[in-house]
C-alpha cells in the first residue's frame, strides 16, 4: 500500500522542542497502529470538548465510531476535529525538577471529520475495526443487523495534517548537574495484557480463540 | 480535606449510556489521582486542538503545566478548556460486534483555565506535582531557579463541571445471543511499571530511592 506523506501545517508543526517532532508517515502510522485509544476534540457551542474513543487506521485514513445519537459525533460532521493518540512509555527523573520529563510516542491529527454514509462501506469499516484488533473475529460473531448499523456512526479523517512527537532515553540534565549525587533515570511504563476472563455465561467448553490469547497492545 | 460536589452541567452530563455516568467527587478524584496522563483540549483559531500532558490534583483544583512559550497554554488563559483523563482497563469481547466494548475509568472536566501567576505559588504547585508522583523528591533535587520558573506556565481549573464515566465487568449481550457458541469475555489491560533504568551518567553507587522503587500507576 502506498503511503501519502503527511505534511505538517502551521498548526501541526511541532514548535516546542522541535527535535522531538516527526512528520514521517511510517512513524505516524506506527503510533496509530500501536494504540487504539484516542482522544478526539470537537468544538461544541464555542467550547472545546474531548472524549476518549477507539480509532483504527486503514491506509491513509483514521476511523472512529460511536452512537448515532451522540451530540458530539453529530457536531463533528464536516467540522474541524483534532485527534491525539498517546503512549506513555516512561517517566524520566532528572537532577532538577525542570528536566523531569515523560518518554512517549504521540500523534496529533487535524482535519475535518466526514461520516461514512454508505451502509455497505460502514459495515466494511466496522468489520476492519473488529478484525484489526482481533483477526478473524467478525466472521465468528452473530452478524450485525440493520438496526445496529443504523445506530452506529462511523467518522473518518484523512491522515494529511499530522505530526508525531516522540521522546525516548535518559534525562537530559544541565551539564553542571551531572556532578550531583542525585539518582536519575527512567521508570519504564507499558500496557500489559492480562489473562482473558471468560464471560461466566459462556457455553461450556468454549476456549478463548487465538486472537484473544495472542492479543498484544502498545 | 473537604470536597465540593461536582455538579454535572448540561455539557458534562453523561448522555450516552447514562448508567455509566457518575458525578460523585470521590469517583472523579480516584480517576484523577490514578492517572497523571491527561488530554487537554483548547480552541485555537476556531479549531479544536488536543494535546497530552500530565495533570495533578490538589483539593478542588486540577493543575497542568508546560512551556511559557506554548501557543496553546497562552490561548488557554481565561478561555474554555476541556480535560479528559482515561484509564483503559480492558477490551470487552461480546457475541455480536455491536456489544463489543471497553472497560475504562474516565473523567471529563470543563471550565476556564487560569494561570498561576504568583511565583511562590507556582513553585509550590510544581513541588506538589513532583512530590505527588515521587514523595520527597523535590528536596533531593538541585533547586529550581528563577529562569526555570519563568519558563514554566502552570494552569489550573476548578473541579466543578465534571463527570466520571466507568465501565467494568463482562459483556452485556442481547438475551438470545447468550445461546451462541461464541467465546466472550474480557481481556484485562493495565499499566505496568518496569525496573528503573539508571541514567548511565549517574555518580557511582547511587541507588534508586524508595519513591522510584515503590512507584505505582493506574
Amino acid at each position: 500500500m502506498s503511503r501519502a506523506s503527511a505534511v505538517p501545517s502551521e498548526r501541526t508543526r511541532v514548535k516546542r522542542l522541535p527535535e522531538r517532532g516527526c512528520y514521517d508517515r511510517a512513524a505516524i502510522d506506527a503510533v496509530l497502529d500501536a494504540m487504539p485509544l484516542a482522544h478526539v476534540a470537537y468544538v461544541l457551542d464555542g467550547a472545546p470538548i474531548v472524549t476518549p474513543t477507539l480509532q483504527w487506521r486503514e491506509g491513509d485514513h483514521v476511523y472512529w465510531h460511536g452512537s448515532a445519537a451522540s451530540r458530539m459525533l453529530e457536531a463533528a460532521e464536516d467540522a474541524p476535529v483534532c485527534m491525539a493518540v498517546t503512549l506513555m512509555d516512561g517517566l524520566v527523573l532528572a537532577r532538577s525538577a525542570f528536566h523531569h520529563s515523560v518518554n512517549y510516542r504521540s500523534v496529533m491529527l487535524m482535519g475535518r471529520a466526514a461520516k461514512v454514509a454508505d451502509p455497505a462501506e460502514k459495515e466494511l469499516r466496522l468489520r476492519n475495526f473488529v478484525d484489526g484488533l482481533f483477526a478473524g473475529r467478525w466472521d465468528m460473531l452473530r452478524p450485525a443487523n440493520r438496526q445496529e448499523l443504523k445506530a452506529t456512526t462511523v467518522l473518518t479523517m484523512p491522515i494529511t495534517e499530522a505530526s508525531a512527537k516522540l521522546r525516548a532515553g535518559p534525562p537530559k540534565d544541565d551539564d553542571e548537574d551531572y556532578a550531583l549525587p542525585i539518582w536519575a533515570g527512567v521508570l519504564p511504563i507499558r500496557l500489559t495484557v492480562g489473562q482473558p476472563i471468560d464471560d461466566p455465561r459462556n457455553k461450556p467448553g468454549l476456549k478463548p480463540p487465538a486472537h484473544v490469547t495472542g492479543f498484544s497492545i502498545g
